[in-house]
């Protein structure tokens, strides 16, 4: 039987559309195995920031999203949806290469600090935007407010201003960037839907591409400290932040770095910030402990200059990054960074001046041997709860509280010989953080084998 | 390294254990593949229903369960926590087996109205909840409600006290009753999450249980007029309801039953009443186009009366289910059930004196062969279209608008001959009904094999 009433079916249609694009038939085209249009992935993120979707459809398609993952195509939608629910940082009339570096976290993961001034003294900018702890990975932003004065909040203009001058600022997300993601991600954190390759790619590439770079280098982190739970996935999302940013356009290189054990010898905040100056400056011996931290940091360094164009090869970068490390410019750059982001220089010139934890313990060898365990992921809960990092939103961070590795993996030790040392702000945190640490750290007869932290490149 | 803080260890330990039970570490077991234990099921309904857990995180568990299922123990957890949450009717002191009926849902499904006046006739006390039309299904309250006058909100006293009297009430669910349950499928309809084995079973025993039956039979409808999509899933729904039922004491039967077309000649509201008064009615000749719904009413009768006890096989039941909708006396009860409901009986004493709806059209057949479609879930979206049912929540529903069917799947038809009359509020509707209708019937050259309606009993 055919139909007869053509304009009877145009209502129907039309009716159909309207339905279809309400935001349960989205869901439901989603759960059941079905990939989102530019127009879907739009039309939620838009009507969600809005509040025109209400946060129970948004976490059921979160959560489904969960399952069912994202597609390249619904991610790069995602991402422009993200990015057009707010403003862009147009740094188009500075003409040089604008290049930022993007870790997934670790712990005593603080190669930000020093490579934000490192590459702003090549005339290369590096317009960043940086995060704060969450779970047991640390945040720049903590550590650099750790720095008495030091303004992350700036507004876009004092941004570009900033950078104008610097060649480098640092700052957090501001509301006007991305504030899809922002609002997002808040509901991802309570409802359980954080850890998704897709989401997580969205989120990160959206502000990076909305920051102004043009070069980017992400430094997925591996291992039980990081953020993933396995190394396919550490690799899945370095090929995923990869794809996305050269979709938009991005000069992009991803490092594969290992994260099963905290990186440099300080966890904390401003013991991390303490530990960059110390490899800043020239006229500090550096820690034994600071090797492997100072290898990534060239690592990324050289990245991030062939990213800028400057270098040919990544070894090219990380020679011409050594030399200019040594050359002391820098923490010079470091120095103005703070100044004019309104930090107390003081501190950076003479670290001896930060005010002390009050209480202190240290953990010992009780047998000879080699360190061949300190877990990454135990450190890092120790160090939050010790009140480096926040267990709920509202809790105050203690900036002095930190842990000190005085021996690393493949050290060896003597009976009594000391560990590590921490310090916090009560006897109670000291002591509860020594009892959660014990557990995390080993000693073995056999000398275990420290491989490189760089485990591979993509691009 | 040993511990040997003991004290800081259980201070440790009971701040986990209080994280462990927060709302997103449920959340995230039940994501990564946990079983969810009675105490976190409970946990999650009770703070859920009190508004201390909010929706978004209601909705993320709804679609973790949705991907992953529920167990039978996550089942029965669910059901008990949904029973906890209100009343339950106390119907010990009538000492008279207490047996209901649920249907999955289905369109010209009427069995319901037949049944519980004429299980009633034995001396076996119905006390049945039913529900509205839900997308293209019909519901039992809204047929009842086109009774005018004939209230389905009564209290959980009135219900026990109608039941002590008459041996039946229908009636819809109370806020007493299972308020968890309601609250959650209201939150399921707007997050894709309805279509869960776990979370219908869940859903429809909590109520069974707690309206106080003893024995329950579970007409669950196969074919694209139910609510799930293959048999597979519906025979895993029946034994999911079976299994739990049982598992809380209760004599349970599922029968599978075909819905792949239109139950009986009527679909709508009124006319659905008017089928089963024709079929009560002993001096009525019954339709022919009823014989399907006749065949089905007659055996959940017969798996009603076994459950009940009142006999020892389900074709035993029927037998006696024919002899009592001979003597007349369903129709009596079902007059008595109206009266005392508030319903005005002058319209089930004369079918002749409820209004008929304005509009009038019919589908006749064009070419000569027999009927091979009337496909449920088309009649069931244009019935909705009609005003029979509801799009949303707000929709007013025209009790008297119809699709009558006058003739079914296997009927011989030549050309001009109707196939069925809808009528309706305003011609537009009607149009637009019958345009959908079309889509939805087949006539073949050779005679389709028709096969009994009753497909599988599980017990």
């Amino acid at each position: 039987m055919k139909n007869k009433h053509k304009i009877v079916n145009i209502v129907l249609i039309a009716k159909s559309l309207y339905l279809y694009m309400n935001a349960v038939e989205i869901i439901k085209k989603k759960r059941n195995g079905g990939e989102l249009t530019d127009e879907e992935i739009s039309f939620f993120v838009k009507h969600y920031v809005k509040g025109r979707i209400p946060d129970y459809q948004k976490s059921a398609l979160l959560m489904t999203i969960y399952f069912r993952g994202l597609s390249d195509n619904e991610t790069l939608s995602m991402v422009k949806a993200f990015i057009a629910s707010g403003e862009r940082v147009d740094l188009s009339h500075i003409k040089k290469p604008k290049v930022d570096k993007h870790s997934t976290g670790g712990v005593g993961d603080k190669t930000s600090i020093i490579l934000a001034p490192l590459i702003a003294c090549f005339d290369v900018v590096v317009p960043m935007m940086s995060g704060r702890g969450l779970g047991h990975t640390g945040g720049t932003l903590d550590k650099l407010e750790s720095i008495p004065g030091f303004r992350v909040h700036l507004s876009i203009k004092e941004f570009v201003s900033i950078l104008e001058k610097l060649n480098v600022c640092m700052i957090g997300q501001t509301d006007d960037l991305t504030p899809a993601d922002k609002k997002i991600y808040a509901l991802r954190d309570v409802t359980a839907t954080v850890e998704n390759v897709g989401l997580i790619t969205a989120s990160i590439t959206s502000k990076k591409i909305a920051e102004g770079s043009e070069g980017i280098v992400y430094d997925v982190k591996v291992g039980n400290g990081s953020t993933l739970p396995t190394y396919e996935k550490s690799k899945e999302l370095a090929s995923k932040l990869l794809q996305t940013s050269k979709d938009f356009g991005q000069n992009a290189v991803a490092v594969l770095t290992d994260m099963s054990s905290p990186l440099g010898y300080a966890i904390g905040n401003w013991v991390e910030i303490k530990e960059c100056i110390d490899i800043m400056d020239p006229e500090t011996k550096n820690s034994d402990q600071s090797g492997d931290l100072i290898e990534v940091t060239h690592f990324l360094a050289g990245a991030m200059l062939e990213a800028a164009g400057k270098v040919s090869s990544i070894d090219e970068g990380i020679e011409q990054s050594r030399r200019m490390l040594e050359s002391g410019e820098p923490l010079k750059k470091f120095i103005e960074l703070v100044k004019i982001q309104g930090g107390d220089v003081k501190y950076i010139k003479d670290t001896t001046l930060y005010p002390e934890a009050k209480f202190k313990d240290t953990i010992s060898a009780e047998t000879c041997g080699y360190i061949s365990k300190q877990d990454a992921l135990t450190f890092g809960l120790a160090a939050v709860n010790l009140g480096c990092g926040r267990k709920t939103i509202d809790d105050k961070i203690d900036y002095s509280s930190a842990i000190i590795l005085k021996r690393k993996i493949g050290d060896v030790v003597a009976p009594g010989e000391v560990i590590c040392d921490i310090t916090g702000e009560s006897a109670e945190k000291v002591d509860s953080t020594k009892q959660m640490l014990l557990k995390g750290i080993e000693i073995s007869e056999t000398k275990p084998i420290v491989k490189s932290r760089i485990i591979e490149v993509i691009n």
